[in-house]
């Protein structure tokens, strides 16, 4: 098969409720695989997170850009009548509908799963919330560094002797939407097998569990809560493990390195790329446990070969040595290596307000597949399109639905 | 529809040679939605991820349990003339093949894509990488560290003084396996459509990026590298946002509040829980520009009063309240709340050799699914089973495969 750029589920139509980032992540990763997303957004203002970080308050912040690519944004408001009217008009159309509103802000709508469902039973009927329905924080409300509190991500991350701290990744957010569009996948092959839709309900603190299992696997294995390590693994034991200082001593000048306990071929390795080769065989680091035993004479040896490099050299010998070795590299190095852009990982778009942007691209390639990543949309873009194209509407009806503002 | 307790991709079979965690958290999401997942093991000692962390090197370690629940483990001898022929046979028969060898084995081995593709032009053939291939480091060697620090991760996570963390969560491996799980089911359905296969590969690194993007959205607004941030966001600029500090002063005892910027309703409720309705209109605070430069004084009102309480209290009263809010739970108040085992979240299993343990389950609840948790397979456990069910084989074949060593 050719790559297409239409994408693997092509034909598939998404109806978006969604705003910040949880949701928005999810649809934008089943539009990039193919999928018609038609983010419904209320006429005035449209999804918060166009706005919210924005720094002139008018156009669509870079954080909507990231987060809303490839979708179409089609207006309505969902508390007047006709709006209510037009959403249910794009429900009997819709494979799969998508809201991460508050708790109750859905259903009080008139929009829940038994009102939506007698509409379209086929339909997949996905709402990503920050605490899970029949739980004892059902109607709290939630954001990605409260569901990553919640779910034991931030008491996982931090110095040892240190207080919790928030991983940078917005993991309540986007891994969440992940975990929703893995979901949604299941759901949309099962109903191509059966006609029949389903309801999908995710909490960020269930989903942050996901992402904390290995610390589980500690707790599991020891009854205690996981602790913090630092630049270090929530199960410990290794060395040489972690980050070593490189030239010119900046704040992200380090090279995370990592010897496998399984044998000795990576330590080897190891010594004799720093110069150390009359160590190989050295009773005091030829097991594991000895080189943890002895870690601080492997990291007093490490230091000082490192600072002497910059974290690419470091990383281009240790690694290229076959020892797991990798720089920390920061988002302006990354967003600027070629090397990502050679392969599709950061593209260009030109947006209408913002102009060219570099924006990230879904990171999976797909050999039967080719979709270019497209700018996210201008709030109503797409409102003639998609009710021409979904509801048959003529130009005349949809112009009346602009007037009346309900779109 | 009822729920079933076959999943949504009941039917679909995976070929799974994958080991640790980036691979295995795929296929096991997979089997979690009801495909049958089929561990291809070598018969001495199988996937390392079993015994690498066993307390006594015999008994499968919690770390695999975790990370292998609902699958089946076969085992051939890949490097033997008889045992490739049976994993050819194999794939005869499979929707989806996996790996996350190092970079090359499975070529090595004769399985490339295009041997495997010749075989079974249909298969979904995906593959795990820490690196890309065609980029500057495909060779290199990877861990989950490995790709954080290589994929901007850590350079976003720690104090905004000390160095780079890498988070608790397992992202380098998880955050990865979650994304293939995505491609490959995205492949199912367009196999379902047009019959045909296709390659997926994805690097540790790249798929860190679609974690950290609200730092690139950062990066690209300033222009300059996001920061670390602590408990904060890399995006800064909130109050009140962060770990308020409780009783009794434990190394989890916080509280997460999150005051949202969009309006001043969450600010006001926070006022009233916290006994300072006088301060409602105070023009110090009254817009969230001003909260944040009079932050000092917000936190130096709000720590006394969650000093005085638990993080239990402070989160009921406060998140109770319609403000974002939550404590800092550790993964023994997560594993041992009831909440979770009521909702599935946890649920037994009875191990063959680990007896009841507790399980983290798929977080995502689905109403015409309900897939049990089942233990993660012993070594060659269904060796019996798929052998003769996916390749018709008489018992006296197995056995003989058996003697000679290939299974």
């Amino acid at each position: 098969m050719l790559a297409n750029d239409k994408g693997a589920l092509s034909g598939v139509r998404i109806l978006d409720l969604t705003q910040f980032e949880a949701g928005p992540s999810c649809t934008e990763a089943l539009a990039w695989l193919g999928a018609e997303v038609v983010k419904l957004e209320n006429p005035k203002g449209g999804d918060q997170g166009r706005l919210a970080a924005s720094e002139d308050g008018v156009t669509d912040a870079h954080y909507f850009l990231i987060f809303n690519a490839n979708k179409k944004s089609v207006t309505c408001d969902l508390k007047s009548g006709p709006g209510l009217a037009l959403v249910k008009q794009l429900i009997t159309k819709a494979d799969v509908m998508i809201e991460n509103f508050a708790p109750g802000v859905i259903e009080r709508l008139g929009l829940g799963y038994d009102e939506v469902k007698a509409i379209n039973p086929g339909i997949i009927y996905a709402q990503v919330k920050g605490f899970a329905e029949g739980g004892p924080y059902e109607k709290f409300l939630s954001f990605d560094m409260i569901g990553q509190a919640a779910g034991g991500i931030m008491s996982i991350t931090g110095e040892p002797d240190g207080r919790p701290l928030k991983p940078g990744t917005t993991l309540g957010d986007t891994g969440t939407g992940m975990l929703m569009a893995i979901s949604i996948l299941g759901a949309l092959y099962q109903k191509k097998e059966t006609g029949v839709g389903q309801r999908l309900t995710v909490a960020m603190q269930d989903a942050m569990l996901q992402y904390a299992r290995l610390a589980f696997s500690d707790t599991m294995k020891t009854g205690k809560p996981s602790a913090r390590a630092g630049e270090g693994v929530v199960t410990g034991g290794n060395a040489p493990m972690g980050l070593f200082p490189c030239k010119p001593g900046g704040s992200n000048d380090y090279v995370y390195i990592y010897v496998n306990r399984a044998n000795n071929r990576q330590w080897h390795r190891l010594l004799e790329v720093i110069g150390q080769p009359e160590l190989i065989g050295d009773q005091r680091f030829e097991t594991a446990r000895d080189r943890y035993a002895n870690k601080d004479e492997i990291n007093a040896m490490l230091i000082p070969w490192t600072r002497a490099r910059t974290k690419a050299e470091a990383m281009k010998i240790i690694g290229g040595a076959g020892v797991p070795c990798s720089a920390v590299y920061d988002t302006v190095e990354l967003q600027d290596n070629p090397d990502f852009e050679t392969r599709g990982i950061f593209q260009w778009v030109d947006h209408p307000t913002r102009g060219k942007v570099k924006m990230p691209a879904w990171p999976v390639q797909m050999s039967g597949n080719d979709v270019k990543v497209k700018p996210a949309p201008l709030l109503g873009q797409h409102n003639e399109d998609v009710l021409r194209d979904w509801l048959g509407m003529a130009d005349d009806d949809i112009a009346a639905l602009k007037t009346e503002g309900t779109v």
